[in-house]
């Protein structure tokens, strides 16, 4: 039977988890793929940890020239996160013939560029199934089950945390700052939750994702991002009103032949499949031209299911006799837009005095800014007015949104949310 | 470039969009896969339907030889239904070396071992994906996507006909005759609906997931089969009332180490995620030992969608460079629990008199079978009574429904319908 070696950069969450299941599934993946996955180097500083797992402490080290250098070794999965020294010890395995499993979407969205050059050197595969939506297969779908389709769409949910944030403000009534405080209390948010809750972790995914959607590069820089720390649980109540749930969208998609590409706060129609995904479940909807809608749901994080994801890449890289890039087109400015149309939601505090209504109209139809519906509650001089605003382009809302806000009887504009 | 022949064995339906999809698709694939997809042959009678495709008459034929002797023809894709002559074409295929294709899941689920040994002896592969959920990767994510996981449970909505059936009940109050003769008018039934309502064609495709699920044989006469001919929208409401959702479902599980394989009407929790998967959209829920729930949702059926998923599995056959075959061992009674255990909703008619209740519940008791909840409606004298049953063996209840069917005083046990 054909035997492979792997390293295992770091021992972390993802890295333990992943141990424990080669180590569980060794047998089975014997018996179903054919090929004995055997761990021959573990790079970690915490020997330890390593021990506790029942990790030899002959393969452990921190030198990754033990891996570079160990011939037996054609698998390098690592768990590091971070940019270094990932990248720099990935680019080393490939060059040295080495195919790399990764979970580090970070480095992987920044990176790629590198480490495909690195691996067409080697003639190493690059497999990153775990990067993206944990354990749900969205890689391999979008690599080698939708080659029948052009996608015109993919719009996710790809981040638990704020998922998880957005379900409990909506189900319990709660506001941002003490769920996040609860969800850092429980482990579900760092201690920093920046990556998280301002759309950093979901506009890498984003990018990975989109580039194997439309087989071009997604720059970081082409991906509008904005994050869940300004959403009030009153709007949450009042898209709930409409019919409504709020979530944190990575959204793709082709509109006339250009791309666009942004991570924001969404409200979704109830009826839309992934309206209902609650808590830390992730889920992916694509549109393909042939296909239809295809949506996959599953944990987007967690030491086994994105250890599932990982044993997943490693036991697939193991069994392919020649590896391939995915085809994916460079792009200059011209393939984007990012003035896109969107309808949406404002939420803003007026003077309750006679007239102002007239103004704020007044400036959203000079930018072309039409309006679906309001509402106004006053109270103690104070009014709350809230427009529901047909499609419209970022360009126009915004300049209208200056305008509004230079009104001396706007004091303040609230909530600005996009909804689909 | 790499150049692969391909038949096409009838123009049908999902022939037709195959045909389409692989004329649109060409110079996408040719970019994104590195391979040239090549319609060599098609066997088809109707040569104004190949016509009308823009399929050159010169290779239409209906001599299955002009496939089978043409060394340039690497795959061929199936699209006749039924068991022969699809069967035998596809064998003399496979021996001759040439990979198949195939979205017929009769035929596979019944002569996949004699495909298997054809395929062995031609070195060639056998291609499935089209055959169970349309056009979601749901046999590719089993295959190259779940290596790190032992599944525990597969529960689909795998047939979109009676999806659209008990939807259309459950939200419009309709009878089941009722739907079912509009749907046969506007083509989503056929003339003869039985394939579809009896669950014959959800059984072929559970045999066809659950063996990828457990690697092992799952034959026809180890799955139980239950249709939803017999479902009354009185039954639906109940259900409702209680918080359930009744859909057709496919259920593979492993219980003790052994397998359970069913297809039948199931009342599931409004909060399971497949519960809100309506009309002809199919799901399919994995619970996996390491990633937990997953589920693929998407349209199962249609030329497109189906269309979409045989030119995945072209494609895919095409960039290999050697086929493998999936994993099955061989099963034995041994390996099945035929008892298996679930709870029940049961609905009776019985004489309005006294006493009727203890002698039911008594022969209920007799049997181990454990009342959770009972109603009961009266008028005229008849009563309705419906009982919720905590889970209990398919023996129990079997044996204590035959003895309350004999009692005197119960007139028509009416429904008896599994709980999730």
């Amino acid at each position: 039977m054909k035997k492979i070696g792997v390293a295992l950069l770091g021992l972390g969450t993802v890295g333990g988890g992943t141990y424990r299941i080669l180590k569980q599934m060794k047998e089975d993946i014997m018996r179903t793929d054919g090929v004995e996955i055997e761990v021959l180097h573990v790079l970690e500083r915490d020997i330890e940890k390593a021990k506790a797992l029942g990790v030899d402490p002959a393969i452990v080290s921190t030198d990754i020239n033990n891996v570079i250098n160990n011939p037996d070794i054609k698998i390098v999965a690592e768990f590091f996160g971070g940019i270094e020294p990932a990248r720099s010890f990935l680019i080393a395995s490939l060059k040295a013939g080495k195919s790399i499993v990764t979970a580090n979407k970070e480095m992987f969205a920044k990176c790629r560029d590198d480490l495909e050059v690195a691996a067409k050197e080697g003639n190493a595969g690059l497999y990153f199934e775990a990067s993206c939506v944990g354990g749900v297969p969205i890689i391999r779908t979008l690599q080698a089950g939708m080659q029948g389709n052009r996608i015109q769409s993919i719009m996710g949910i790809v981040n638990g945390t704020t998922n998880y944030i957005l379900t409990k403000m909506s189900d319990e009534g709660l506001e941002y700052a003490d769920v996040l405080k609860e969800a850092q209390r429980l482990g579900y948010a760092e201690a920093n939750p920046s990556a998280d809750v301002d759309g950093f972790d979901s506009m890498y995914k984003l990018s990975i994702l989109s580039s194997l959607c439309f087989h071009k590069r997604i720059p970081l820089d082409k991906i509008y991002r904005e994050g869940i720390s300004k959403i009030s649980k009153i709007d949450i109540d009042a898209g709930k009103s409409f019919g409504y749930t709020l979530k944190l969208l990575a959204i793709g998609k082709k509109v006339n032949g250009k791309i666009e590409a942004r991570v924001h706060p969404t409200f979704i129609k109830n009826d839309n499949p992934i309206a209902s995904v609650k808590g830390s479940f992730n889920a992916v909807l694509l549109n393909g031209d042939n296909v239809g809608d295809i949506m996959l749901y599953g944990r987007g994080a967690g030491d086994l299911p994105t250890g599932s994801a990982i044993v997943s890449d490693i036991v697939y890289a193991a069994v392919q006799s020649e590896h391939k890039l995915s085809y994916v087109a460079p792009t200059t400015d011209e393939d984007f837009n990012t003035d896109f149309e969107s309808e949406y939601y404002v939420r803003m505090s007026v003077k309750d005095i006679a007239g102002v209504l007239a103004k704020i109209t007044t400036a959203f139809g000079k930018y072309g800014v039409s309006i679906n519906s309001v509402q106004q509650n006053a109270s103690e001089g104070v009014a709350s007015v809230t427009f529901m605003i047909h499609n419209t382009r970022e360009s126009a809302i915004n300049k209208a949104i200056a305008e509004i806000k230079s009104l001396e009887s706007v004091n303040t504009v609230d909530a600005l949310i996009r909804v689909l």
